[in-house]
């Protein structure tokens, strides 16, 4: 008898961003493997369940990948319901697929719980459509991060190409997105917003265009960010601007 | 006083797919207008609320939209808590924005819930992450349905250049993807996968090719669906395959 494996997104930050299934999951799971970016209330919802950071954070020390695909092994091989919480959603920049392989050759059983991801957690805090009629009928999701062992990367001709993008990982990467992506044919002017710890109390929204976003990243971006480019987030950071203006002029008027 | 509206993403179809946020809101809600494709428990959770169907579904009779945003503007003038619910999640090819828009110049009081979107759903369900090291560092999100109102659209592009696609809207339209994606320089190889109703009973998931895309779509396909093109679905319709194979050589055997 072996259990199950349950691969699940925790959302963008946020506790009350989670499913209700995988709320339910936690609950009921005999041990839980967490990321580093995981709120400390999502896990506590794993009242009866053994709890293992197994880190993954950028740049920071982590448990080597293939450890981790040993230990969901083993554990499935002890326990009925195994929950693997990744931060955001797990078929999205992360690793599951190492994970869901691993598995697989093991003969354990394996569900993925779908997260809200951090582009749409940013999107809905910025109020404003990834896509939009008659400006944006495309949207790219992607990362400049590429591994030690991976081939150089393919990550900026679809940024390139589409009306809007989403860029995962890529505030370190600020110079080089912005390099990459005028050589590609991108104006400078491009509108820009950074959306740092989404979802979370101390989130911080910037605006600023594809040219000026090295000198923001630098200076400004402290937080995991999402960097969000396309027309339309041109026209709400005006209407925000116009807005404050005009409360300017109610309270001095 | 007026009340706020809150738009509500309500995930791609399973009710325990929303998430704890959006559940809440709906058990607060005083009215809750909801689109088509909404599953009936999760309308059910507004037990206090009165309850409007407003259509929204592709190819079917709907309210008209600004119709929509004028009954939000007067909802938000009698009732403390407005709930808009949409299908999977409002940022990405919802009308939204059109709504946020309208609530705005009222000086109507707005918050977007996120929620899981088809394309996340679907890759939970295929269990083949949307992104993979070394394979797909970069997935493009678009449609190529566009409004009778419309410019001539952009869709194409982001998704010719990126490393894998999630195509909403698209069975109708799948003789155009295929011809427009494979002059575009996009193989006929190109592996796919097609997720009806993805996380309900009735789902279905199918495997083909950019090639074969027309065919399947005009034989197959029912219900709602999402399109995912990328080489990683190659590798798991490989994979499925040879598990199925096993499976009945262990039958016979």
């Amino acid at each position: 008898m072996t259990g199950t494996v349950y691969l699940v997104g925790a959302g963008p930050g946020a506790p009350d961003l989670l499913t209700l299934r995988a709320a339910r999951l936690l609950q009921q799971a005999d041990i839980v493997f967490y990321d580093a970016l995981v709120h400390p209330e999502t896990i506590a919802l794993a009242e009866h369940a053994e709890k293992i950071a197994v880190g993954k954070r950028c740049g920071k020390h982590s448990t080597a990948q293939k450890f981790i695909n040993k230990r969901l092994v083993d554990a499935a091989r002890r326990y009925r319901v195994v929950v693997r919480l990744k931060g955001g959603d797990p078929m999205l920049f992360g690793r599951a697929q190492e994970e869901i392989a691993a598995l697989e050759v093991a003969g354990i059983a394996c569900e993925v719980v779908p997260g809200i991801t951090a582009a749409l957690s940013a999107a809905a805090e910025l109020r404003t459509s990834l896509t939009q009629r008659g400006s944006a009928r495309s949207v790219t999701f992607a990362t400049p991060r590429v591994g030690v062992d991976e081939p150089a990367s393919t990550w900026a001709s679809g940024l390139a190409a589409a009306d809007a993008g989403a860029i995962y990982m890529g505030v370190g990467e600020a110079e080089l997105i912005s390099q990459t992506l005028i050589a590609a044919g991108k104006s400078s002017a491009l509108p820009v917003a950074i959306v740092e710890s989404a979802s979370l109390p101390e989130q911080r929204i910037r605006y600023t265009t594809l040219g000026d976003l090295p000198r923001y990243c630098n200076e400004r971006v402290t937080g995991p960010a999402l960097i969000l480019m396309g027309p339309q987030f041109k026209a709400r950071a005006a209407a925000l601007a116009e807005r404050c203006r005009e409360e300017q002029r109610a309270a001095v008027g």
